[in-house]
């Protein structure tokens, strides 16, 4: 069973969070991100959340292979509740030299601040400023059960 | 910052929930699975919860690639709770012709049924018996302060 296109739509405007799969030199990386629709894309900051440091595992990998995978869902012990959204998209790291200035990327973290209130507190870019976007290639997804859809909406 | 040891140990047998990524012949590809600890691998059937139908696109890639990843985490809208565990691993496709007589195979499937009572009513395998195995060949976690370990415990 797929889950109703109106589910599907506000998820991906409202879903706090996906997992990001990219395709690493040793097999596939996984990450938890979050993410905001803006202009047919969805879009991911390289935020001020603490990270292990270094250029992110995330951004070298989409540099090397565009193709990634974004997967929404919410586990529940009622197994006919349980749904899952899979977005294969095109990924590119966009780095900005002046974000505000860019009219893509200021409407992309217009909606993240709009989205996320932790961005009044976490810094929402860092130095220099990184972003990944994503095009969505196909939307793919699956639900035990009618009563599945009520949880996500 | 990372997890404490004895957390990782306990989300390793009690977390219900974890995304699978493989690769597919088209980029990443991610699911999510419920698995158990048994014998110091992670187990995860092919179980009687609906499915798409046609074999597994998750049991054709580890039949192509055995290197996977596997993500457990969980959102929170308090950004200082969030964690994340992250196993990388080599799968690989399980098809005992009689899953009681062998011995690792029956251990796993006990274990599974201990964690989840929800396979009470729903059937933990199909036909023909199938299971992802996985060895553990890395785990990194990350969490974002020494508030989020007690989420997980």
């Amino acid at each position: 069973m797929q889950l109703p296109e109106e589910v599907v739509e506000r998820l991906l405007v409202r879903w706090p969070v996906a997992r990001l799969a990219t395709s690493g030199a040793t097999g596939p990386h996984q990450v938890p991100i979050v993410f905001a629709r803006s202009g047919g894309r969805l879009w991911s900051p390289v935020d001020g959340k603490p990270k292990a440091g270094g250029e992110l595992a995330r951004v070298r990998h989409v540099l090397a292979d565009p193709r990634v995978s974004l997967l929404l869902d919410d586990y529940d012990r009622d197994w006919t509740r349980l749904w899952w959204l899979r977005v294969d998209a095109e990924a590119r790291v966009v780095r900005p030299a002046d974000p505000e200035a860019d009219a893509e990327v200021a409407e992309a973290l217009a909606a993240l601040q709009e989205k996320y209130p932790q961005y009044e507190l976490v810094p929402l870019l860092r130095d220099p400023p990184t972003l990944l976007s994503f095009q969505p290639t196909a939307l793919r997804s699956w639900c035990a059960s009618a009563d599945a859809s009520p949880t996500v909406c």
